[in-house]
């Protein structure tokens, strides 16, 4: 019977004890999860704050009682403390801060990621918040109720950021988000990444963007925030949410190695350096199919995938992990943006020539009613006509984020742009065209790759 | 110079008069066109007809001004009566009634389909009509803006006359659905068919299944309807939906063979038998890409398809049509039907052992407003885990169809059902799970198919 210990109960942590526990009815899952939250969705934390989903509790992909129902033991509130690679053991505290040794046969680490706190003068202050966990989340939550915050002012314009700066907005205070690079959601192009700080500026919030905080000071009861250029806000509430990083220090102080962004190293198949332990979700390096090369990509998509693959593999299988495309999605007011792939600079420090086209296209047919136009931009590879990346922004409830997925499957299966147009792709009048917009964009790119190649061969790939 | 005429001004015609236009600046390009409206959209017809759209021109996917603007002749309103194919001509009858004779090099025959009457008395009374052709479509409306029919009774519970019955009922008429087979909307699984048929039901749509019409006969100024079972209506207006057949005649008599379903045999580069003659859209058979086989499917994608292969190959180049999957959607009322590949029939008609799994799944995380549930029902093959198929029924507004397309997209490729669950799609709470319910679904079957397969080792292929 093998004794699979999992370190870390969010998605990496849970999909792998369930595709044990799917494949092997007979292993034994301990599952060692810091907080009373397992299985607790991230990325639903802004939909809590703003009050659109009424309790934190609702957030759980799954309640403890139906991952226990599984057969699979949940130490809430128990930190792993250390690990003894040789003698097969973890070290555990409980709520009562007893120390106990927990056998295993195989171990995973999927102790995800932490929040990166800005270094600047007055980060700690009260009103400063940072965003990852669930006690994070309830801690602004009851700062919001009982301090009624008016102003707000976030520090960092990526998807959280900017999916924060909604949720205020949404509970009535006025906010500003400032970004240090030159545009917010640097996921996407910045001229698209301007595109979706428009959405936000047409909903009340003041974006900033090309803008460095420097200090925040207490200032009566409410906060100063200076920052470059001038910038002076006095707001009631701060909060940083500048990216995160891998939480790796146990796993690294078991002399398991870590990589590129000091994320745990790991096979395809989800293994360390060290025998029967594993690694998977926000604390590894992630392998990316379209580069072949390693990125840190902390989603929870991809942790999903990859605590899969380590639960199957913990219990006698063999698959790999086939890779991320670099696919997000981010809805903002009534806009939704999405991306695969890589565009043009991505794909330029991947040493890729990349060609982008733009073209814009009706979701439908636009005789039929409700019709609305969506950007997309298709980024190939010049050289061959690779399919490389895709990015999309469009109305909200126009198919925008699945249409992307079906650029996202083609990129994992390294398809030419010219070969979408052979996608037998669904068409009624009310929700596409006989060519789907995906289709059209591919079109337009390989027009114009056509006309840039100086071949003396009309004809494409 | 290429002089490449083209028999039929629908999608395929219009495809390849565009893509030869594209890919050669010199070709000479010639569409003879039987009515005054090209590039006319036939799945838009209902939405014209239910006074969605204003006026049959919008229905237009391009005017003839843009098209003229590419280099193309247009013969309007003209007719070819007959193909001399060892003298590469074909003979044009103009609105004036004049013949002349028109030279080619590459001739596309892209006659498309015409409608299949229903052999039963009083199919051709006044008050009986068919649908395929613009002149159908305004003789439809003339009667429906002049004589006010208030009762409508539809021979045919496909795509169309569900589509038709939700038309008539927008125009205020009372409306019932005949349909000769146990369910309407056989594209579907007949359980499917029946969910679709009870949306329509719910809008006061009289739907009647397994149920053939044996006459109509006048009745004062009325019809008399009179089916098996003791079917008897009296209506104002039937309309016969029954299904199209391939418009072969011309190619026929000028030696052009046919094969399934009396379609024009064609190569995978659109090829007939006769030398420089190519065929393209509903007149031909289709290359089905999971069967290996032929099906007569005329569908206004795969005809655009087919035409863009036809135009590229005529002026010089050598692309094949990669096949059609069978994907098809529709939206009727508050619902989305989507379906790709093979159900259990199909896959048994062509000697496949399907295993079919159901499953249901929000379209979001639930905890986010306004999720709605979808059923999907994935088909594989038993023997192998091969992704055969999938169909998808949910809500208005979900992302049914194109998610319909990521099967679509992994059928192209020959994906395995497990593997459905590598592909990094898009997430956010508004839009959906961490995994994808195309993925959710995927693992339902998998689960299904380990269960049911007596192999010694719990791991899937």
């Amino acid at each position: 019977m093998t004794r699979f210990v999992i370190i870390g109960g969010s998605d990496a942590g849970i999909s792998a004890a369930l595709r044990a526990r799917e494949l092997d009815a007979g292993c034994d899952i301990s599952l060692i999860v810091a907080d009373r939250f397992p299985n607790f969705s991230i990325c639903g934390i802004p939909y809590f704050l703003s009050g659109e989903v009424a309790r934190a509790d609702d957030l759980a992909h799954r309640k403890a009682a139906d991952i226990e129902a599984q057969g699979i033991r949940l130490l809430l509130e128990h930190r792993a403390t250390r690990i003894e690679p040789d003698a097969r053991l973890v070290e555990v505290q409980g709520p009562d801060g007893g120390l106990a040794q927990l056998p295993y046969d195989k171990l995973l680490l999927g102790t995800g990621a932490v929040s990166i706190r800005p270094r600047l003068p007055g980060a700690d202050l009260p009103g400063v918040f940072a965003l990852r966990w669930i006690g994070d989340t309830l801690k602004l939550a009851a700062y919001l109720e009982e301090r009624r915050p008016r102003q707000a002012l976030i520090i960092g314009g990526g998807y959280i950021g900017m999916e924060m700066a909604e949720a205020l907005i949404h509970r009535g205070l006025a906010v500003t988000v400032v970004e240090a690079m030159p545009s917010v959601m640097t996921t996407l192009d910045r001229d698209l990444g301007e595109r979706v700080g428009a959405e936000l500026t047409r909903h009340g919030v003041e974006v900033l963007a090309g803008t460095r905080i420097e200090a925040i000071e207490p200032d009566g009861n409410a906060l100063a925030v200076h920052g470059s250029g001038g910038l002076q806000r006095r707001v009631d509430l701060v909060l940083t949410v500048i990216g995160a990083r891998a939480e790796t220090a146990l796993g690294a102080a078991a002399g398991v190695h870590t990589g590129l962004a000091d994320a745990f190293k790991v096979s395809r198949r989800m293994e360390t350096n060290r025998p029967d332990i594993y690694a998977a979700g926000d604390c590894v390096e992630t392998w990316h199919r379209v580069t072949g090369t390693h990125a840190y990509l902390p989603l929870g998509t991809t942790s999903h995938k990859q605590g899969r693959i380590a639960g199957e593999n913990a219990v006698g299988g063999h698959r790999e992990f086939q890779g991320s495309v670099g696919t997000q999605s981010v809805r903002l007011f009534d806009l939704v943006a999405a991306r695969t792939g890589l565009h043009d600079a991505d794909a330029r420090a991947a040493e890729l020539t990349p060609l982008s086209v733009d073209s814009e296209h009706w979701d439908h047919k636009v005789y039929y009613p409700g019709a609305k136009r969506m950007l997309i931009r298709v980024t190939g590879e010049a050289d061959t006509g690779r399919l490389l990346g895709a990015q999309i922004i469009g109305a909200y409830g126009t198919e925008v984020s699945k249409r992307v997925d079906i650029f996202a499957a083609a990129l994992h299966q390294g398809m030419q742009v010219e070969d979408l147009n052979d996608l037998d792709l669904s068409y009624t009048p009310p929700l596409s065209s006989p060519w789907d917009p995906v289709q059209m964009a591919a079109q337009a790119w390989v027009q114009r790759w056509r006309c840039q190649r100086s071949a003396p061969s009309a004809f494409g790939p």
